[in-house]
């Protein structure tokens, strides 16, 4: 396990605050079992943590085992191996890196109000443009409440924890805060430790403050307020940074700095700084070749991706930001317009459901299911169905499909960043082409090697499918060349090493 | 009549451009009838138009018999006098103002897909933030159609009809084009006419470039490329004027000036600037006195407004960006908390049906007949129903409500300014509080004599309504003297002295 070096003029300590934990424990018939965080957000941190001097991370109990564990230590950060067999490490452990792991547990009722009421459905439908504004949101006293006491608690709660550490540390630590759930995290981490360093990485797009009046002044300006606690709060794209020095403009009367991309608050600066996030190649090109891929890269060259049948291929959550029924209405209207095609291309739509507490997911769910029924049954009479549905969450399926598809289908309404973009393009052996959203992050250092679509356009996405699967095979072999090289140099540790430069020259 | 002096600098014909027409033609038992045109904006530019020496206005033919008297006039502009028995002039007419009306007539179809598919739901939601992205727009082919054979050919015949009015003035003319039915009209009269000095009003809101992102850059950029003919891009507001600019930066690739407003194309300067629209005072004012009003006013005063009841009031058209139903959640919300008013204050809302024939403006009518009949159903044992919802278009009765309401509520979703909130404020009687949305281009003026509302937060909304009843007398009674104080300042006059005064400095 390599060491990262810090920049000498940082402080020692990292204090990471992520919402979802790299370890999450289980207890079955009596028995305790730990199982790591999944997601690519955890996994890239977790990468990272185990390899820093000192670190310590706070994160969410998600199960009762969980605070369970957490009991056990006092509620203080429980040291933990993050091996393949996560496990808490009693006394010294020289074998595996040893991460200290602080579970902050909140009263259920709460954390259903701060996470399934405002962070995924509010914050999550603001920064994505998912709110048709003449009928939604209807902010009334449960969402007050869902705020008030829900989401300002939460964040509290979440802020002094890693406040604690900071002071544990002697006051003086980096703190990297991540994502949309703890807006108001900083600024309560700053008021009780002035000396820390502190960064928020902001994974999702920001919009310009036109969206942000969505919210009531009681609400908007405390949050935006919250993140001036921050010396620098990160994005993955120049464009969210831009509108986020523009919301403080406009909702808070700060005059901003554009060509230096900062705001000075109560005698601080605050810097927004874009930093595209990036993959493991070398992680996942090894997992490309393990056993459980190939197995699953036999039955798909069998029935999907052979010398007969093309794949077009997508893997998402089923998020109505990733804009998957408009993907499939565009494959139906691309059948349409060459029926030569049906029977020869497939569609793998690899879909892992997601937040169906939240009505307006389960709502898009079924409509997901609605189309697809309606072009397989279209196309009864093929050997095959033309969409291969699948609901389930299965990485080396995943990384199977990317390295056998002929078309990579990535139409996000807007993304933050897009990864799956990222995987495929290191992984393909078959010349894949990328058809690429112009409203994703990605987009900013893969636009040029791909076909870009424009989310709402259903006729320029078929254009695109047939597009990318007629295109010469030349052409394509040197764009997904061309893309995978542009990941390999910037992959996951350069987007790490860039933060940690210039947080380095930040002002003390 | 006053005749409008121009600037020296400025040319001396005027060619005015709006979709809607100064008056229209029907034949009905083999009679021809005229009747002038309704609407804010045409009714402003009416009495603008009397007032020029040298002025010609092209608008579409909205009838048959528009086109019948524009056949009799071979094509060319049809001189009618603007009076309130207006008519055709044959000859000289002493008398009454005659202003040279050119109707512009397009196949129909192709009117539908200008009008009904691209202008009035496309663009229209797009600038007020109406969809929902994750489900709406779907561009396919038919949109495409109607941009490409609706919205196109369409701008392109009015343009021509302006550029002939222009070349018959000696190429030398003012061009004052008016709103989001024609943002490619001005890059074709550039072409066909170097010279000419070109306007563009714009009266909706416009968002930054994010919301434009919706079109596929076949459509924005055109857009957006065809307002740079202008020498002037004008709007209510400064917010929508700066992000005019930045969508032109962002989508165009343009270097723009925020200090200057401006931006540089094709060697030209092309200027973004606000001038809020008014109204006429002194016109409002006599018609609050005319007997039409007076007798209104008698029936409201009976049943709505009076000692016993107090009558709150809204006027506008059944348009989702006009936020009806959130008004009315929120005046139900505000009875629960606050039962001892029930009875006490009723709800008279004055909605004029808009675009009907737009499948989402037919439903949001219905879901304000859905919420009606909820809250009085609720309110069942009172004498009289707590919402008077009356779809009608009626100026006098709107006259009369605004002079004896005792709270106007104005909560749009957005809008790019709205004269509701003035025309109210310069005839009421009754010290009425105005309750305006954050998000009007009225609050700019008008918002520290009102009770601001956030558009979302129906919680708020009630606790406004419940603020705006309760006020002290003294204190509603200054804050009306100030916002009518205000709009008389900036009268409808100031509005079009503002412009011409800007055009005049611009450079030839």
């Amino acid at each position: 396990m390599k060491r990262i070096e810090l920049p000498p003029s940082l402080p020692r300590t990292v204090v990471l605050l992520s919402h979802r934990a790299p370890v999450t424990f289980r207890r079955s018939d009596g028995e305790r079992s730990a199982k790591r965080g999944a997601g690519g957000l955890v996994t890239a941190l977790s990468d990272l943590a185990t390899q820093l001097e000192d670190v310590r991370w706070v994160c969410a109990a998600s199960s009762e085992e969980d605070g369970a564990v957490a009991g056990e230590h006092r509620g203080e950060a429980v040291p933990i191996a993050l091996s393949d067999d996560p496990h808490v490490v009693e006394g010294d452990d020289g074998e595996h890196a040893v991460v200290p792991v602080r579970f902050v547990a909140v009263p259920a009722d709460q954390h259903e109000r701060f996470y399934a009421k405002i962070s995924n459905p509010v914050l999550w439908f603001i920064q994505h443009g998912l709110y048709g504004l003449w009928s939604a949101p209807d902010l009334g006293d449960e969402e007050h409440r869902a705020f008030d006491d829900g989401y300002v608690p939460v964040n509290e709660a979440f802020a002094d924890a890693v406040a604690d550490e900071v002071q544990a540390a002697g006051g003086d630590a980096l703190v990297m805060l991540h994502d949309y759930h703890f807006y108001l995290v900083a600024g309560r981490v700053r008021e009780r430790c002035p000396d820390a360093l502190i960064s928020q990485f902001i994974h999702i797009p920001w919009p310009g403050p036109d969206a942000w009046r969505v919210l009531p002044p009681s609400m908007r300006e405390r949050l935006v307020r919250g993140l001036l606690g921050c010396d620098v709060v990160a994005f993955h794209t120049d464009t969210s940074a831009r509108n986020f020095l523009v919301t403080v403009q406009e909702l808070l009367g700060l005059p901003v700095d554009l060509s230096a991309m900062a705001v000075d608050v109560d005698g601080r600066t605050v810097r927004a700084r874009a930093y595209p996030i990036s993959i493991d190649v070398a992680g996942l090109r090894e997992l490309a070749e393990s056993p459980a891929v190939t197995e699953r890269v036999g039955e798909l060259s069998q029935t999907l991706a052979n010398d007969e049948c093309r794949m077009i291929l997508r893997v998402d959550r089923t998020d109505p930001s990733k804009n998957i029924v408009r993907g499939f209405q565009a494959f139906k209207l691309m059948l349409e317009d060459h029926p030569e095609l049906a029977g020869k291309v497939r569609f793998l739509a690899l879909l892992q459901p997601s937040r169906l507490d939240v009505p307006e997911y389960a709502a898009y769910l079924a409509s997901i299911g609605a189309e697809v029924a309606r072009i397989n049954a279209e196309y009864d009479d093929l050997d095959h169905e033309p969409v291969d549905l699948r609901l389930v969450q299965d990485l080396p399926l995943a990384v199977a499909a990317y390295s056998v598809c002929d078309v990579l289908v990535v139409n996000a309404v807007v993304d933050g960043m897009n990864l799956v973009a990222k995987e495929a393009t290191v992984v393909n052996r078959r010349d894949a082409v990328l058809v690429l959203s112009e409203n994703t992050g990605a987009h900013q250092e893969l636009g040029e090697h791909a076909v870009t679509v424009y989310p709402f356009d259903i006729r320029q996405q078929a254009d695109a499918l047939h597009q990318a699967l007629t295109m010469p095979l030349q052409e394509r072999a040197a764009k997904l060349r061309a893309a995978a090289q542009t990941v390999e140099r910037n992959d996951i540790a350069a987007w790490f090493s860039a933060q940690l430069a210039d947080l380095a020259r930040a002002p003390a």
